[in-house]
């Protein structure tokens, strides 16, 4: 189940070497300090509820958790965003040239890998163009992404890190307006083959425990000039020749494939998408018969419940305001617990509203906030899984069906005929329908919410 | 493929005869007359583009759009809306006791079938719960849907209007508020098994040709309490009891699940839905393996071009906006025709913002109108399949996939290693991708809308 | 600022007083216990905050809360919602005629007003329709109301609670489908007259703080029929009737403007309305010189604190998500505070997903969860306008203002003209903008929701 | 009520007169051809409705119309979006380093003055950065806008085509976006007043109609560490130095506020803006008095019909779906006939999806079109405000104000005690509310999209 790559040759050195760069200047290792002070707005320094190694209900935090940091917009460049503390010199207001320059994805690289080894984080996730910039050549482009790759697998190596997804991603660049695999022009879908299969290699490289394929550019702006049936059988044949790939190379990871986070988005003046959000997804796999090579990155709540009741939960992506929400994170961790953990898959962090942040120690600060609210809602879902009231009021919602005509209907013994039969007999006894107690739980759950567990 | 029923053996009458009552006095046969007058603002009273009978393309309009009028809301009693012209009095301003009557439920079944003659439509449809008021206990409720379907049969024989089909509403009442079929309480789903049995008899008798089942209330509250597995596992089975029944009683028509027209209301205050658009929907019944025994009812647009590529198109609700939009109306269309049609599926249209409108006259115009503008789409589809630029177009804009490199694609001969290669190969010669034409063809299309069709 | 109205004369009785009624048996009165344990699921029947009497920064936390309870859909009959466990009998699963009896509404009466006294709450608010049932004539209408104002008149001597605001509702009901005090029919207007002149004469007689109404229903279908500059004369015409009548009767409440909760559906099926949210509202008022007159009743969050800042802000909705969102509340009281109170209108709190819940207890510890949501944030508040450094730190943020080049810019020394020397003189100084910190103090403020405030 | 400038010295020539280039190749100047044959495809390239100098309700249609093409996006680079064909060589799929050149924004302006000329356009409107690139000092940036403004001068003189207005952009740089007048940092606020100082001086330069100001950046990520009041503090004191400016240059023309054309980006991860809509930017306008110097740019429907009411329309901004909505434009364009015109704003087009679009001949397709849209919907307002049936229509829906009773309503001589005492007295002939016929307006108005207009 786990990646390939020669990562596992390389003897994981102690993570808190250091890295020769220092981004977070006044920032140490992030400890676990459950009883932090919070009288001082520095204090967010610390972990109060993330402690790697402690298990919980049989495991540790780290291996229910699986936290990996996003590499794109919060280190590297990008479009529209403001340069890093790290960029190279000079950028002004005006003069934004040099942004995308080589040197600076290197350098966001550089403080990705800091932060990482500060926080005790043990993944990093990244879209294959958040890596290294497009060059003016394929030769170009190919040195760029070398020389990134080189610089990551150094720093993979002294410090043990490593990829939980490598992203393709076919967003930001003009030339996949109309589709990137679903192109109505063959020499772009070969550009996204060309891309895909350097991606999965690098991945493999890298010993990635997946390879997540976006599907947001597919779809079309105006039925009229579109013929579906013809895009997404090329969408399937892309998809059998990543597969292939994948096979030949020897790449041993899994296959994601990404939702839009956002689907509000899908029916505007963007076009119509094939897969806008997590279900359009899972029938388009589906109906390729595609489940079994490709899993689904969901956010957390209902989306991440249903894919795992469908058996599809492949990772779960954290952004906005999911960041901080411990109550849908607790909910989310409690399925995750239950489903027995989440890998090769994981969690991955996002860090919201970065247009507006520049400033290193607010980065740093998401990021810890963030692992420390998913970590809080471990300990609350564990808390409940084992609550011997929560487990059987949830039994006694559904006990009518343990005994009695519930029982037959259960059993599949009773059929429609006996509907009808039971209800004409029963007629006088119908009861009021039980609570729900809706309301009792949204209270518990606001109550845990603030427990100090101690 | 057509349903059972008795509705085959009587000899259909003709359909202007009399049904001996007048809820649209001034209103005589509404007729086919394409060159009417725009002069006057009662020009409204005829049909523009609808010939049920005029061939076009191999079949009828009438057979390429089985249109079929909903009876709930338009004419049967709905809460929160306002007595009907044709409602028994006295219902005044402060006194609406009478209004869910059984005889105002007869009066709105009367008014319908006397608009579908006058306006020449061979189809209606319905929930169970628009059909009848349910009563204090269910011998009540039985014998007022007796008498209601009873009244239809006369009135079917009478006219040889039938049901496109028949739906199971739980949507009306505070009982299913924590879902139907998958309400954690087992005698509220026995209530739902009953329902269906009816509903299914009920169709069998009046020889619709599609029962409904509607999804909408299945979901969740509060994931805390709830067992999404276990629910989800009772609507599989409570679906399996509705196909044995269906099969016992020898009903031969088609089953169909309808989705959510509106799903921006999915995710709010309402709850979790399970099936809350056509995708979540179909994914549902494909985790079930339904797909052979269900298919979909959607919405015009998009969601009908992706239901007929998966292969489970049923039928197509039109509501709202869509009423009167000619563009989406005509995709839709031109998607039937190429299919080969719809059937036993159809177009139901529903009459909107229904809660402000008190006027018989009102009402049919806006049949009239939807109808209308369905075959004015149907006849702009019939002119864009058989148009030879068009097609042309849309055949040339995939033409790179036809021979050299874009066929080896396409014959998966090619994979993503030489995909690469040809990237690197071809890199001097790489063009801008082929233009979409978009704003072409919307503007072909805009044009199109006001063709006089002589 | 006080209302006026007969219960200043009254002598308040000891609030734990019994009612005689027993609506929630097994529940006393809601004691504040800070270090309430969490062991237990029924823990929930303390305030582990809200200690009413309590002072912070000056006043006591009833004072800067003004809590109230809503009486409509929780207590009440309510269209589509389930009986209520005090309805009377018999209420069965098909049998709801009797559910909008004056006997259900006194029952929802007794219940709230025992509620209150358990919870130590002193303000309740409620919809005229929700106090009793319109009749078949306005004389048993008359007849239903008196009986419960009566009651209500009664219940408050005994008990000492008053209304915080008694709203006047157009919406349940069709008569007002195309606007009550717009509508283009005078008598519908001449009806909406009559409601108002009545809420106003109770509210005035059970001695409420504000009278609130609610322009939901202003609005129209379709713009063709529709003169729009005639139905907003009327709606200025009308709200001087209501100021006059207020004059006239000697009502000293304030007068408030409800606005929709959720812009979202504003522009759907539901048409056009004139005041669908916080700004459409105030611009109307602002447009009509009402700003004086009428305040505003805006949801927590951004409306408040923009209702703040353009000083028409009356009181505050409570619903939903709001509920137990105490980052939003927290925020929300600050701005209170800091605003010197929100008197004479509160907070009032509605009661969420309300359809489904059936229990008397849910329903007491969906409003105990609620109120203490808003008394942790109060504290939090408190905390944060008395903390230095975050004080400081919004100082700091706009500094540059304060000194230099931004001092000419803030007290109006410098034109456009100095704005092009100033940046042509100082480019190569040009600095990046300051961090905002953001995602610093969303750590904060994430970090204080948990702060155990010993 | 016109702009000054040296525009009205200038000696307009001849429209037709060749501008030296040739950007739309195949495409001579677009006729008025109401019988053009709708067989071909190409025949896109005729107005079948728009008839410059025709006279209609005592004006020409460009008098009421106004219609002007919008520069950005379309012509002009746009980040993210494809080259345009006019782009300078090479940039190829891997190389965009060329794209923002100097050249590209002057052969970007050339492509939209032969555009306006061959469609007959006299108006065409633009943000200022739009115009041209921003350099790396503000010399260099001075420089290109210089070498712009040049170039259009020239064409205008060439011409006779003006702007319409000229807008100030704070959109596309990351250096506002903590708001641009409303940033708490004083060096962004004087490089606001720098942009906005040479914004109205190019306008007052070229002769533009308007100069609009867009508050879209204007709001807060983060409620905690924001001063709101001190923020629209500035935003006032900035508005007051822009009208003294404009005062002080002499400008004659009307300044303009747009407002965000999508409010359901307003709440999202964007933060919250304080103007995200028509009504909260009116609110802020009438707060700080500003409704006599700022009218406001809406979009078409409900916004124009209330901005209208409330005497600030200002111009209309067309995008998306809107451009080829025949409905909603004849209800706009009624509206701003009845209104006597809405100069000296006007009708400004955008082009939709652009991003997907690459074609000269799509673009022009897409303008010819959608002014085409708005010439027909013109034509329909005419025949409707003529239309001596519609007119007594809605005169009729108002009848009851205009006697007996509804008299007393109107002239303000009844007050509440009277509506209560007209309640109780009429209560036996209390009747429906009168139909609304909205479903016939929907059906006249759906008929009259596709008249003929011979």
């Amino acid at each position: 189940m786990f990646a390939t790559g020669n990562i596992k040759r390389q003897k994981t050195r102690e993570q808190t070497r250091s890295l020769d760069n220092d981004n977070f200047p006044a920032m140490g290792r992030i400890d676990y300090k459950p009883d932090a002070s919070y009288s001082h707005h520095e204090d967010n320094f610390y972990y109060r509820y993330y402690n790697s190694n402690e298990r919980l209900h049989g495991r540790t935090m780290e291996d229910w958790m699986r936290p990996s940091i996003f590499l794109g917009k919060a280190f590297t460049p990008y479009p529209g965003c403001s340069p890093r503390p790290w960029s190279e010199n000079p950028i002004t207001l005006y003069n934004m040239q040099n942004m995308h320059s080589l040197e600076n994805y290197k350098r966001g690289v550089r403080a990705m890998f800091e932060l990482c080894m500060k926080m005790g984080i043990k993944y990093w996730s990244g879209y294959d163009r958040d890596l290294a910039p497009e060059g003016e050549t394929s030769e170009e482009t190919q040195y760029n992404y070398e020389q990134v790759v080189d610089l990551i697998q150094e720093y993979q190596q002294k410090s043990g890190i490593r990829p939980l997804w490598i992203g393709i991603d076919f967003k930001n660049t003009y030339k996949f307006r109309n589709g990137a695999v679903t192109n109505p022009e063959s020499s772009i879908v070969t550009y996204a083959g060309y891309q895909t299969k350097r991606a999965l290699d690098i991945a493999n490289k890298l010993g990635a425990e997946n390879v997540m394929f976006s599907a947001s550019q597919e779809g079309y702006f105006n039925i009229m000039n579109t013929d579906i049936t013809r895009e997404l059988k090329n969408f399937h044949k892309f998809l059998k020749l990543m597969i292939e790939h994948k096979d030949r190379i020897g790449y041993r990871g899994q296959l994601l494939m990404q939702t839009a986070y956002d689907n509000r988005k899908a029916f505007r003046d963007e076009g119509y998408k094939y897969c806008y959000d997590f279900p359009s997804t899972l029938c388009f796999l589906k109906h390729y018969n595609f489940e079994r090579q490709f899993k689904l990155v969901v956010k957390p709540g209902h989306f991440s419940y249903m894919a795992n009741m469908y058996g599809c939960l492949g990772s779960i992506d954290i952004k906005h305001k999911n960041l901080y929400d411990v109550q849908k994170a607790a909910m989310t961790m409690k399925m995750i617990v239950e489903n027995g953990g989440i890998s090769p898959g994981g969690l991955t962090f996002y860090v919201p509203h970065h247009k507006s942040t520049f400033d290193a120690k607010d980065l740093a600060e998401a990021f810890i906030t963030a692992v420390d609210t998913y970590a809080k809602a471990l300990r609350i879902a564990v808390k409940f899984i084992n609550d011997i009231q929560l487990n059987k009021s949830i039994q006694m919602r559904y006990v009518s069906f343990s005994s009695g005509w519930g029982s037959k209907f259960n059993s599949s013994e009773a059929n429609l005929d006996d509907c009808d039969d039971q209800i004409r007999k029963q007629e006088p006894n119908i009861m009021q329908p039980p609570p729900s107690r809706s309301e009792h739980w949204y209270a518990v759950l606001t109550r845990n919410m603030e427990t100090p567990f101690k």
